[in-house]
């Protein structure tokens, strides 16, 4: 069904509340998963407040306050204390821009956390602050290395940022086959998975979700794929935690900022982004195919029209039980 | 033909000598091409000799001496003057590794320059200097984007390297879907292309390396991989370099380095990385499947077994052409 952005933005923030999230921090939490909402990234939007909600309200959940370890000029680890990670990131992101926008560069890691969200939001973040960034999770090892079939490393998202003339330039991808969040979602709608992106736990190719959850989902990529998975989960491990987190919990995020004008005119620098991502949409197709596009167009594009139209579309089973999860809260979408 | 380790280093050395590089420059490009041999990169070898005389014998070509701008505690623009990569490269990754072993951090660029050759050989570096390091390297557009017939970036290495109690972790890869050195190498053994590597000027498929010289070759990796060689032509044009650098000249190379003890004990994450690969290894191979491996570990091998055996392989053409241009040189391989 389809529900206008700022009913979506109503359940999402409640649902955050209704597990033990203060005010501020759903409305955190929810500029982040609205965003994967616009830009089309469902899995990691309503469904994910779900995810979220399932795991905050379990027994054995607990969090500690977000603090901040081994500080310098240039870096910082934060503790999150097993917060989520749309929380910790954002203040991971926060004092990795304010450091590099102070000192030129910065490296900031987020430890003792899960679901980090999209990179690009934080790449985003940064871009606008005229910083270049290179942002890496690792997570729990449910994906595969090219030429195995047991998880060793997790869906491992990485990101580059770029300041613009324009708009930023961003890439961001995760480097399994398929996003863990798409697996979560296809067993929660009963779908078959498609083919070569999973194992079972005997190590035979299947389109299982639940199987795949319990196996391994494959690497993208190849060698070349599996290769980058391995140094994002090395990356991770830089935050002081295990090289492979356990059973969703435990994640690293580094985060490393910094100006170009340490090295050249920023205006210059900035000019040439915008003229590089026109060189790249300016490219002859393939006969017959689609004009070339640069990483992020269709997120921005996706996101341009969903506010247009103020429509999100959420699956009947996601959006019944966010109602369900927030029957008790005062209000109501406005 | 197979020649001794010391006679290809002798062969190499000599024909720099030849190409106006003095002693101690042609000891240092050896040191990159011989490894690329012993690797079983050959593609960058004593072939890249070859194509590194050809270009420096040329009237047009002129360079200047490095010189360094821009410097900061944390940074430097060096500046190539159109000398040849492997010393330019060398000499960014020696400031790169000084300044983040002082000050925690660094980011380095080489502007100006031209074939930096194996970025891992500059992680190596890094690493066994106990610094994380991530380079990349613009080049000329001769790939095309995901999508796309028309070459906007260059064959775009980039490197992640970790430091460890065992052997250093490096992931180096680029991003085309064959690398140039492999097509020139081609061309020059009169030998057709795999299927799906590269695009004729006229946007048409085609397997012949002087038509994919003329028109571009394959971008590696789909969208992702396209992104990702996106990404490495905006790092490296951070180097005050146009986005696009024209017809093999003025690359830049962008060396990132940090100490992992910015954010935690340096020995913990040694061993974290050198027990992380060795859990990578020990993956459960697909069925019927070789070993995982992990990113370096046949490079690795390959070294080992080429020192023991002190034996390179040269294809014959490019042996007799070497022969030929160090033919007046004083000594011969010893």
């Amino acid at each position: 069904m389809k529900v206008t952005v700022s009913e979506a933005r109503w359940l999402v923030e409640n649902t955050m509340r209704a597990c033990n999230h203060d005010a501020a921090e759903s409305v955190a939490i929810a500029d982040h998963l609205i965003d994967c909402e616009l830009r089309g990234l469902s899995y990691g939007g309503l469904p994910r407040a779900l995810s979220v909600f399932e795991r905050t309200t379990k027994p054995s959940y607990g969090r500690k306050p977000i603090s901040i370890s081994h500080e310098t000029p240039l870096s910082a680890l934060v503790d999150g204390g097993n917060t989520i990670g749309y929380l910790v990131g954002l203040r991971a992101a926060e004092i990795a821009i304010e450091k590099a926008s102070e000192h030129g560069m910065s490296v900031v890691g987020a430890r003792d956390t899960w679901h980090t969200g999209m990179l690009s939001f934080y790449a985003e973040m940064a871009a606008k602050r005229d910083l270049v960034s290179m942002i890496a999770s690792n997570a729990s090892p449910n994906v595969a290395p090219h030429g195995g079939v047991e998880g060793r490393f997790g869906t491992n998202p990485v990101s580059f940022g770029f300041p613009s003339t324009g708009d930023p330039v961003i890439w961001d991808i995760g480097t399994s086959a398929i996003m863990h969040g798409e697996v979560l979602l296809a067993g929660r709608l009963g779908q078959e998975l498609p083919d070569g992106m999973a194992y079972d736990p005997d190590g035979q190719p299947t389109r299982n979700p639940e199987q795949a959850l319990k196996g391994a989902i494959a690497a993208w990529g190849g060698h070349r794929g599996s290769g980058l998975a391995i140094a994002v989960q090395l990356l991770g491990a830089m935050c002081a935690m295990p090289a492979m987190p356990k059973d969703m919990f435990g994640y690293g995020c580094l985060f490393v900022m910094m100006r170009p004008d340490l090295l050249m005119s920023m205006e210059d620098y900035k000019a040439e982004v915008a003229g590089y991502a026109e060189d790249i949409r300016s490219t002859r197709p393939i006969e017959g195919g689609p004009p070339v596009r640069m990483p992020f167009d269709r997120s921005a594009a996706e996101r341009r029209r969903c506010l247009a139209e103020d429509a999100i579309e959420v699956p009947d089973l996601v959006h019944e039980r966010l109602v369900e999860i927030t029957a008790d809260m005062g209000g109501g979408p406005s």
